[in-house]
């Protein structure tokens, strides 16, 4: 079995280090911080871990999944992968894919492969204290590969998903699987920050009903990762954001001119399409 | 105690009948379906029920919760209140109340009274046949008294949402109301709509997250009943759109121009204040 090293030990990079530990894989972690080493020790989610780079240890992994922002993750490949072993996978959990993938595959040793990937689960929490591999279950997988990936390494990443849980295991182009985060992510966290901050609703919380709550559930959201995510989809999430905003006039005006006709239909549409999404 | 009488038996009616039977009262129903009437008495939610208007009948009840439309609401006050007992109470449930508080309070017979109430509650289902009381727990309960009303009128209300379990009981002007609707629900429901109707999204359901699935919720909407709420809160919801969709440029535009400082102080306000929200 495959021996995995996990780059970034945070809520994601823990989550797989759990999942995967209770797999039966050989689980190792390298992060900045050492209390988080310390934890996932004591939790057994991993079975060594470091905050220094040992270019011995770093040789010892197979695979090495990297949860770290997207510059980070750039860099770090950079200055590491001289370290890995050949024939090593390396592979991501990076919201967005266009630029990156191109990126990282270019600077990539011949032979090293990298196996980009999109696990679509999360949580409004941070860090491996919080890590929890059951986010995974049921939840969708998308693997991004281009003409730089080999069959056989792509199906090891899918391999590792489908021991974390996930429901379905799919395969986009970069390009195909921006558009669609940019719809259903990225667009909706826009949507959710926006909700909150276009009125001060503290005195709400007495009136609401559940409605405002789910929408705005992803409003608590990590500045930093969020807005390089949106800068690194930008023309592609702006195109999105265009979309809703027109679709959205097309309601108010509707509404304006008292044209229920118009505003049934579209509620018609919205019922039977959201069926779809039904679990 | 009150004997209380139910116009219109649908998921609200019926899950109001559900909780007040168990909670000791006697409960009745008048609703346009006999298979409804049917099922609310073999379920045991009503003690008795009828699709006509019985005069003698009608003057049984104490209070009188007409869970209608709009439209139909002030039709049926208007035919009927002539049968309802000296002293009763008209309530009801309706969504919006800045036009219609005014117009049920102007027709009233002088010794009935009507307290205008709306319980923030609900579900994606329709008919008696979803009724389910514990909708009610942990959910607010709005009433919108003006000078017409009496306390004790008002205290009788309020004492049925106790027993139904409501959380937090408040009262608010028919205007602050109906501004705090429009954003609150109206405005998410547009929201919800224009999500799905802004992109054939059918073969994303393989992709998505759940912030998608959390967004879009309440795009099954019943449209008659939405589009009657939308046009009778019109102004106060248009207000309500064009303040959303402001901001929502605002966020578009950092985005357009790459300005990350204004984009991370838009997501820490929304982070700071979605945490009033957490239950």
């Amino acid at each position: 079995m495959d021996r995995i090293l996990i780059v970034g030990l945070g809520l994601i990079g823990g989550s797989y280090a759990e999942g995967l530990t209770r797999a039966g894989f050989e689980v190792g972690a390298l992060t900045r911080s050492r209390s988080s080493i310390d934890f996932a020790l004591q939790k057994g989610i991993i079975s060594c871990g470091t905050t220094e780079i040992d270019p011995e240890w770093l040789g010892r992994w197979d695979v090495v999944i990297c949860s770290l922002y997207p510059h980070v993750f750039k860099q770090w490949v950079r200055e590491n992968q001289q370290w890995l072993r050949s024939g090593a996978i390396i592979s991501d959990v990076t919201g967005v894919k266009g630029r990156i993938v191109p990126e990282i595959q270019s600077i990539l040793r011949p032979d090293l492969e990298f196996v980009p990937a999109h696990p679509m689960a999360g949580r409004e929490v941070y860090g491996v204290q919080n890590a929890d591999a059951s986010i995974f279950h049921g939840a969708n997988f998308i693997i991004t590969p281009t003409e730089c990936n080999s069959e056989q390494a792509i199906a090891r990443i899918e391999g590792l998903a489908r021991h974390l849980g996930f429901r379905k295991i799919s395969r986009l182009s970069p390009e195909a699987h921006d558009e669609m985060i940019g719809f259903l992510s990225q667009l909706t966290h826009c949507i959710a920050v926006t909700l909150m901050d276009c009125k001060e609703s503290h005195h709400m919380v007495d009136y609401t009903g559940d409605s405002f709550r789910d929408l705005t559930r992803i409003a608590r959201i990590n500045e930093d990762m969020w807005t390089e995510l949106f800068l690194e989809n930008k023309e592609e999430l702006l195109r999105q954001m265009d979309l809703f905003a027109d679709k959205f006039k097309e309601l108010r005006d509707a509404l304006e001119m008292e044209d229920s006709g118009k505003m049934k239909q579209m509620m018609r549409l919205s019922t039977e399409r959201r069926s779809y999404f039904d679990k």
